[in-house]
């Protein structure tokens, strides 16, 4: 934290709550932990937990209950530094649970718990309580609880909160997206990390094929994970899509020991986690002389981002900032070869998972852009015959009247016209 | 594969139906993907559905339908290459399947299903046609469907899956997990090279330490999974534990920027993926100059796990080879310390995903050790105020009478009694 020590020895950038410092009162955490100002500390934990709970009344709600497992986390990444572990049982899951009028809680397999304890800033119990502390809120509430996870969350567990529920009602709500899909200067500074990771990868890629030795698409995904881990990132954000050939024609596919060919183009898909955030990537290329076609390609979808990317602006709705994109993609003539230009969206909201539910940029949809949202951008082309690519950039929307003159930034550098 | 061409050109040790050679008639993808001889062949793949579909109607089923996801993804990549993608929409899901009398069938995105038809050897659809295809094998099948995977299932497409059976009623069952948790010579080949890649971690960790500089937990996570990469591991198998002094006790946790200090204990739980299968490992070690408590708790970890190496065998239940391990443990003097001590289990099984449901090493399980069944075998010890470690291998089960005159064999190399 970026905090200056007072005279009386209070943190000058903390929360303070009834005087009582919030960061102080954890430092026990920090000193066990380690302490990292990049991290997300728990003054920050506690001003979101605060806005979260003071939109729930409006919405209705008498509280809250945010699903999250090991590989979308967002949900309870959002209130604690908790994330669950890989695996088959309930160590994969959390249940963060918020009383619109009363303390947090949130729930862990048992093989979690006192790990759990030490980096959160409210009690942390395991899934044995669920079902009493659910029926104890139950028995003195009524009226409608929100579900935030309700897509993934598995059957089973779903079952046992429902049965728990008694009376109150359990609806889907989208007030934990809204209010996440705004992010704070340190969440942006982290995602710029994870961004320029990212590009790092692309770099390693392109200086590997330099060599102009023969390479497969499994070795260069290597490669970019590598530059990633040696500049710091934790992991990758998600497994490294490079698709050569014919294969760059997939949406989404797995890296093969398929041989890059001169003349090629190359789909990548490539992000790194960085203390818990995101970034989320796409460039293609092409390998050697290319067809007029395939550059064309990367031309038109480089054309769409920029286009977003220039007109994307604070007070635009999604609609609006997707029908720039879904434009330029038209007017290269690329219409009926991107699901973007078909209006299936072109771009999704980032940060503590490679996918956050808000701001989704689609036609349709009305909310309106936000100084801190992060997003991401993005063009898919994909010709029959020829080969595809996307392009996508992560971006963060800045205040109205910036002194740069934009509305919206690119969180990541690396050139989207690539031609190796 | 392993195959010979004959002189008709078939290969000799391929699968023939109907005098059709299945890794022939499936070359076409070998080309698109570029041919590794380490993967799974389709013939493989195809005995794999014929095992699994002929045990369909001596357990009582019409047929299988698995669950996977991107993260959880064995019993979709039993029978296909294909593994879902990251992501909170369907782009993470697919389902397998498998009627007792009739072809398979694999429901994936729309955003994987060109991908997907590259890499199976069966019909592949999007989860659009889900609804259809359940509802027209219920018009003309009554009795019970197998479901796979109904831990983690997501609620609303298992509601799906309900909706569209009608009056074919679905159950849990074991019958896949049963069958898988025996693996085949290529499926040991993969466990065993992520085992060594698993094990290139551990020595890259002691490397780094030799210099006697001061480094975190995060730092060496990192390190560890850069000598993994560099080993050729597609990626981790999941996020690295490394948790030194207090944090040591914790039985699942994130390695955090804490740097280690002379006589901590350290914990550290590593694996990596290669060509789709994982090894799950885990040792702990003491650092500099070290009490003999903590000498003592490596010492007793590393005895409990040599004991069930010394004793497991085909032909023994998973209970009596957990009971050797639970022994141990108590016989150590840590029984309060330990959850295999007190019954919790001694090891589960690994393969596709870092944990498998079988088999399942613990108390009660009457489950028969057989020929090619791979698992962990474990011994967690935490000690208030000391520290805790979880030492883990991972093993095979050896055909009886070996010519080694063992039962078991390691997959893993890297010693367990660690002071560094």
């Amino acid at each position: 934290m970026a905090a200056t020590a007072t005279t009386n020895g209070a943190h000058a950038n903390g929360i303070h709550l009834n005087g009582t410092d919030i960061d102080a009162k954890f430092a026990e955490q920090n000193e066990m932990n380690g302490f990292s100002p990049e991290n997300i500390p728990p003054s920050e934990f506690h001003e979101r937990i605060q806005k979260v709970q003071a939109a729930l009344e409006p919405a209705n709600l008498v509280g809250l209950l945010a699903f999250g497992d090991c590989w979308r986390g967002a949900n309870i990444c959002y209130f604690t530094h908790f994330r669950p572990l890989d695996g088959v049982s309930d160590i994969a899951n959390s249940l963060f649970f918020l009383p619109a009028n009363g303390p947090p809680a949130l729930f862990v397999s048992i093989q979690c718990l006192s790990y759990a304890q030490t980096i959160s800033t409210f009690p942390v119990y395991t899934f044995n309580d669920l079902a009493s502390h659910l029926q104890k809120f139950s028995a003195s509430n009524s009226g409608k609880l929100g579900l935030a996870g309700a897509d993934y969350i598995p059957a089973d567990l779903l079952d046992r909160v429902k049965a728990a529920l008694g009376s109150v009602e359990l609806v889907e709500t989208s007030v934990l997206a809204e209010i996440k899909a705004v992010k704070s200067e340190r969440e942006i500074a982290l995602i710029r990390k994870a961004s320029l990771l990212a590009d790092a990868a692309m770099a390693a890629i392109r200086d590997t094929l330099a060599d102009g030795k023969p390479h497969t698409e499994r070795e260069l995904a290597l490669i970019a994970d590598q530059a990633m881990l040696a500049g710091g990132a934790e992991r990758t954000a998600y497994d490294s899509m490079v698709q050569a050939g014919p294969r760059s024609a997939f949406n989404l596919a797995r890296p093969t020991d398929r041989v890059l060919q001169p003349g090629n183009l190359v789909m990548t898909d490539i992000g790194a986690r960085y203390r818990g955030y995101v970034a989320d990537g796409g460039r293609g290329f092409t390998y050697g002389p290319a067809s007029e076609d395939k550059i064309a390609i990367v031309k038109a979808a480089a054309r769409a981002v920029e286009a977003g990317l220039a007109e994307g602006k604070a007070g635009m709705t999604c609609a609006e900032l997707n029908a720039v994109i879904q434009r330029s993609i038209v007017k290269s003539g690329y219409e009926e070869f991107s699901s973007e230009a078909r209006g299936h969206g072109t771009g999704h909201g980032t940060g503590m998972d490679p996918e956050e539910e808000q701001p989704w940029i689609g036609p349709g949809n009305q909310t309106v852009l936000r100084e801190g949202m992060v997003f991401t951008l993005k063009a898919t082309i994909t010709v029959p015959g020829v080969g595809g690519l996307r392009t996508e950039r992560i971006v963060r929307v800045l205040p109205e009247g910036h002194e740069s003159g934009r509305g919206i930034e690119a969180l990541d550098q690396f050139p989207m016209e690539l031609y190796w």
